[in-house]
């Protein structure tokens, strides 16, 4: 692969669609050729298994069974947009991968990291991000944000899911640790400007380097 | 878990339907509570990912987002249909589980027996047949046998195919003997009659001892 495969991490309310967008307009405006995309990013095959995901109606679904089936989403994801645009040289930034998967399902819901984990190296097959954007904010904090920028009262249901958010963001305190060696924090709770620059700085390095 | 786990496998031609459907007769007959299955199994929620296996215009589907949808079906008739009649202390016949995956995707398919099997692991979380007949029969003479029964002759595309029915069986095979400890070998070249009686002595030696 000739290519750079990055994703971007992080609890809800860090950021990270609008900052994607950002940092991909500034890479592209320097020259590079760079794609950002997120499962199950339009690939026909990934998203009918993700509307049996969320159809309303499925209320029986396993989470073992859901599990199973962001896997091979995010495979075939994979396999019909991500390899080929590696294998053209490209940049690919992609917005939640495995990691979003162990923090959440493996995590905070107790599937078991290693477990869920275990699936998802049989979805990607060695492929690997070579960096990960962490974007760090405490739930509380990203909460907040969200309940700014969609001018709404934070309510009772997010404060529910307070446990929830705070499990996920102690699933990728794990995961950061695990694998250390592509991992970069980047603090987003400075505003979205500073966070921006911070990520372009980082990915930047890190083409220059690799 | 009161009841028991039973699995049939082989492959095609072996007659595995036909003998099911007459030792499920013969096991109620004699007063045992039996139910018989095969995945998806009436789920609704298999039988959607099962349709987006088999639709004819997934033609890009990736062979191992195939293998992680199998899983994922088959965990969820597990949740819904096999572990609630266990817990009931119904013996449970099923047609086809994983060890078809290992020898169909992971040996015939070339995506390796351990790595389809690490999915399944995931997705079965520990239940595996205390029981699995293997009815044994070698490629060709299951291809005659389903020539025979459909009163058509082999034609050129079955015979193509062959090399791939050897490779499941080469795969059954290695199965077997990986998990010899609940593995029971049934010669499937003898009459319907002769493999249903060994397949029943067989179940209910199994039940008396264990």
């Amino acid at each position: 692969m000739k290519g750079y495969f990055i994703t971007i991490e992080g609890p809800e309310g860090a950021g990270k669609t609008t900052i994607l967008s950002i940092v991909q307009q500034e890479l592209l405006k320097k020259g590079y050729d760079v794609i950002s995309t997120r499962e199950p990013g339009g690939i026909d095959i990934a998203e009918q298994i993700r509307s049996v995901i969320l159809d309303k109606k499925n209320t029986k679904m396993d989470s073992r069974t859901e599990a199973l089936l962001y896997a091979a989403s995010r495979r075939q994801h994979l396999a019909e947009k991500v390899i080929p645009a590696l294998q053209e040289g490209k940049i690919v930034l992609c917005d939640r991968f495995v990691d979003s998967s162990l923090a959440y399902q493996g995590h905070a819901r107790g599937l078991g990291i290693d477990e869920v984990l275990s699936i998802n190296e049989f979805a990607i097959n060695g492929l690997m991000p070579s960096l990960t954007l962490f974007f760090d904010i405490e739930p509380e904090a990203g909460l907040a944000r969200i309940a700014k920028s969609n001018s709404r009262e934070v309510n009772r249901l997010d404060l529910e899911n307070m446990n929830f958010h705070k499990k996920v963001y102690e699933g990728y305190l794990k995961v950061a640790e695990r694998f250390k060696e592509r991992y970069q924090k980047v603090d987003a709770t400075l505003p979205l400007e500073a966070v921006s620059k911070n990520a372009l700085e980082i990915i930047e390095s890190h083409l220059n380097c690799n």
